[in-house]
């Protein structure tokens, strides 16, 4: 009954309600309203993940597949595909929601733990990029005039033993120095921040604060962002805390954004909705700690070249274009407010170096915590994320290369798919007979896949001759599980009644074609960088295992689906976020922020695409475990073992 | 006829027309009006110098005997002491106006000339602090696609020859790159500046502006402020002006401003005051010589610890208090528009160092200047101005210390002196008979004496007799031109007749006596710092003698009055405004302003008013040449043959 052909939409259970015009869909108007639904395709109708049901109203959309004729009789829509017609009434189901689950962000976290033993064993001191110190100066007389800055810089350099030369002091601490240094009887704690070459006097304030020294480093991830909040003088990390990246109403991945960014020249938007999560993040851990904002004097970020270009506001038109360059990779520390981060006023920002486009600080950052740069022999470090990232090494060179592996992994392109949070399967044993065991993260009825039950499920229908090596249904099996819907066989893992959605949980060929694409273009990765060097898979001494996986990753099972090199599972370790555990450790280590500068400059990048025998691998790779099995004679003999 | 006791003061020949509450002094009135009147004691009522004529109204005044009787029948009334009580109509007369008198900033000033010779001579090589630099960058392919920050950086790396490592680049110029490279062609200018350890990429513009690069020199004195404007990539100083510093209605020294400041919370009002005098000599700079203000890409002033601590807003309370402390010496370059000043508005402004509370970044200028550091023999450098300081040093060791000899060659506390300005006797001759010949600035009638015309009158008063030794007139002589006047005696120099001002000039007893202690104060400083280094006069090799005198100064009346060591002349060198001289070469070479910053680290500072020997020097020096003859062979040589 709305005039103007304007409309009234009221999401459930949110209950919120956004006018929105006539013609418009469904999830613009959820993006409206800042709801989040799930949408891996950026609204193209081709992922099916954004289906919510109508509970009143009219719609108009076109007739999909992508719903089966049980959810059309249970009113399931495509949110973006449903033109609003009428004022409407939307539930979105728990499956298509992201609210509530709780991210698992680094399965390695031992809160409240010192850093000191981490570090240790990375070889990095313990050096705070911004640190405090407490000083008592001399107060001046006659015999001793020295002016009241110079009398600080020279109390830092006994301290610190620093050069005077490399010392800056900003404008504004100058302003307020006399008063400052007179306040506690010229007792006085200096914060002082490493700034390239020169180390800078970030704050003076009187008195000793230096215990109140408080650090975040982030992990600004395509998909999901987590920052963990961290005592620097103590190295403690004190608390984590992780959300869903809000720019994915305007794309699932980051080259949707990059498009969504040019077509609507909407940099600023892209940049203040990301830092957005990160003050968000800021300000619940702060808040739950008790600690105070002003006492947060710096912040390191990792993530992709796209998400830092973002974050910083820099231009990101050229990572998809040829050449395909980043506005920088190596970018200066610079004051946090002036990207709108709240920390304190004169906070530094270190955003961890780039190698590419398509090589990102996450990647150096991960390269980093694992010390690849101390490996003497090569050695292979693996990022699996929204992309797939390979970097091969050791002390003397490293190159690396993007795969396109998409983020099958990570739980999109799979129907039940989902990251490694409460209630995702995470565990996966199919028996001879085809029976399901599986354990769910948080033990509760189970939402869905995350990545290590997927690498688990293809490895055991493998093994069980559910799948054959090409990755097909082997439809002459002996069970119920397996079953034909609406065209497409899929094999069912959970029965609806154990689930904690409303409807089974299943894996579809679609579903399969997708993990084999993906494990398929990591394999051609390495293959590719393995060649490059003049190496064989023999040579490698170790793999490095990074990604969201979850919390248990049975490496053995992917040798066998062929996503890593067949060798030793004993030399292959599975090492979590990578990317915020480098952040942290810059963040507490000078030297291990060198160390990621260091990593990024020597770093060769290949590019795939422009490489044709990547095709080539890849094609070979698209096999389980691959076309050739003299590359994998573990699987060979446990394949056979098994049909015999 | 006004209500509310609020007054109209009408300002002639200015024409301004200003309203002020009864009570109000006519000064008040006229800084309220931002009108100049001169004041040396600060509206104290104590120098006389604020004559202004009462044209109509009514006013309320003490008795005062700085008017003479002829003076009050005239209707001259001293502005700070006139008290407000009608409406009224004030006549400034031309020798309280300080409007429409060209100041005299720097005699050896060839503008338009290069300077290279100049600082060929001073051995500094040519490299301004901030430089532009035209690259024509590679163009990036698929085979070559290192990003645009580091493609721009390393461009600047193999043209100029610098350390990646030291390079910084702001955050706004990288937002700006990417567009910026390509706009034409990857043709781009950098703008390059040095700051500290590190050299930041100022500015980055598409195509070749590289002949664009502009900077200003500031010699920011108590009384005056000095600008020039600099083409850096030749090395041509293009254009100079001066005005007298706003901040006089505060104060005429800048003990006075330091104590308006405190009692009144007005270090903003003095920043601002002295930021718009300087942005008023740009703006007049940039105007008259067509130029650009963006292209305006740096500025480095001198000054004394009290005027740049004025200019950056830097607290200046503890200068005046025990111990003396500023609150920096050493500034570190900052954006010049942090503090206002209008130039491109990322464009760098350097403070040269201050040595101590009464030792300012105009000694340190002037003895880069002179490269007193390059002395193989001791050697003295001598700036008067507003006060007196004197280093003694060579390349090994400097000691220096501030001589507090008052503003008396700068014309303050002398009747008819001023500073050298058109108009100002600059030489006198006076002959057996008493007979005075003179010549002016500008060669016009005279309006009064500037400090080089100061120095000779004391010298040749003495030489002919009409003072005596202790600078007492001597009655007995046959002139008219000695003659005493209310109370005081006083020498005509120029009749009536042909001043250019309405009255005769002359020098009173007390001018010489003020003359006599200021020189005094500067001998005793030298006789001081001579001794701390166990050195007599005979070691001394040359003296650099620096300030506003004038075009000519007659160094052997310097030595004859006793205000300099008797040495041979020729190796008394008067380098006039080396405070300003010194900022241009820092501008021009980064050497050279690294040598500032080694000498105002190198100098040791010698507190006269601690020193108990200090006061018995000054009393032997408050002499004409000085007590003790002997101290002055040539002089005594001199004055006895006149004698006979």
């Amino acid at each position: 009954m709305s005039e103007n052909d304007t409309f009234k939409i009221h999401f459930l259970p949110n209950d919120k309600i956004v006018e929105i015009e006539k013609g418009n869909t469904v999830l613009d108007a959820a993006h409206k309203s800042n709801i989040y639904i799930n949408s891996i395709c950026g609204g193209d109708g081709i992922c099916g993940k954004c289906r919510v049901i109508l509970s009143s109203g009219k719609i108009d959309a076109p007739a999909t597949k992508l719903l089966s004729s049980e959810e059309a009789e249970k009113d399931y829509i495509l949110a973006c595909e449903a033109r609003v017609t009428s004022d409407l009434q939307i539930l979105i189901p728990k499956e298509t929601r992201l609210e509530g689950k709780k991210i698992l962000f680094d399965q390695n976290e031992q809160h409240s733990l010192t850093w000191n033993a981490i570090l240790n064993k990375a070889q990095f001191k313990h050096d705070s990029l911004v640190k405090k110190v407490f000083l008592k100066l001399e107060p001046p007389t006659m015999d001793d005039n020295v002016a009241d800055h110079e009398r600080l810089c020279q109390a830092i350099m006994m301290k610190e033993g620093v050069d005077l030369n490399i010392m800056q002091t900003g404008y504004r601490i100058l302003k307020q120095l006399p008063e400052v240094l007179r306040q506690n009887d010229w007792a006085v704690t200096v914060t002082l921040g490493h700034r390239g070459r020169t180390l800078e006097v970030v704050e003076v304030q009187p008195g000793d604060t230096s215990q109140r020294n408080y650090g975040i480093a982030v992990d600004v991830g395509t998909t999901t962002v987590v920052a963990s909040l961290l005592e620097l003088e103590s190295s403690k990390v004190i608390d984590s805390e992780a959300i869903y990246n809000t720019q994915m109403k305007f794309g699932e991945d980051y080259i949707q954004r990059i498009i969504y960014v040019i077509q609507n020249e909407a940099l600023d938007e892209m940049q203040r909705t990301i830092v957005s999560d990160i003050n968000n993040l800021i300000s619940t851990l702060v808040k739950r700690n008790d600690i105070n904002l002003d006492d947060v004097t710096s912040i390191v970020c990792a993530g992709n070249t796209t998400m830092i270009h973002f974050m910083l506001g820099l231009d990101p038109e050229n990572i998809r274009r040829e050449p395909y360059l980043p506005a920088a990779n190596f970018i200066p520390p610079i004051r946090a407010a002036q990207v709108g981060i709240d920390i304190n006023r004169r906070g530094l920002l270190y955003a961890l170096p780039s190698v590419a486009a398509y090589v990102g600080a996450d990647i150096t950052s991960g390269a980093t915590a694992i010390r690849l740069d101390k490996e003497e022999m090569p050695s292979l470090f693996i990022d699996i994320g929204t992309n797939g990232e390979v970097v091969l090494g050791n002390k003397e060179w490293m190159v690396c290369c993007s795969a396109s592996a998409g983020p099958a992994f990570e739980g999109s392109g799979v129907r039940h798919g989902m990251r490694a949070a409460k209630g995702a399967i995470e565990i996966i044993n199919i028996s001879k007979d085809y029976d399901v065991n599986y354990s769910t993260i948080g033990n509760i009825p189970p939402r869905g896949i995350c990545g290590s039950g997927l690498l688990d499920c293809i490895a055991e229908m493998l093994r069980s001759g559910i799948i054959d090596r090409s990755g097909k249904f082997q439809k002459g099996i002996e069970t119920d599980r397996l079953r034909k819907k609406e065209d497409e066989f899929e094999f069912v893992l959970v029965e609806k009644e154990e689930t904690g959605i409303d409807s089974e949980i299943v894996i579809t060929q679609a579903d399969i074609s997708n993990l084999v694409r993906s494990k398929g273009a990591i394999y051609a990765a390495v293959s590719i960088l393995i060649e490059s060097m003049s190496l064989s898979i023999n040579d490698i001494h170790c793999v490095y295992l990074a990604g969201g996986f979850g919390n248990y990753l049975n490496v053995r099972n992917a040798i066998t689906i062929g996503m890593l090199p067949d060798m030793p599972t004993s030399r292959i370790k599975f090492v979590g976020n990578t990317s915020l555990t480098g952040a942290k450790m810059a963040l507490l280590s000078e030297e291990a922020f060198e160390t990621v500068q260091k990593i990024a400059s020597q770093m060769t990048y290949f590019d795939l695409m422009g490489n044709p025998k990547y095709m080539e691998e890849f094609m070979s790779a698209n096999f389980l475990p691959h076309t050739n099995l003299e590359e994998f004679p573990s699987v060979q003999k446990e394949l056979s073992s098994q049909n015999t």
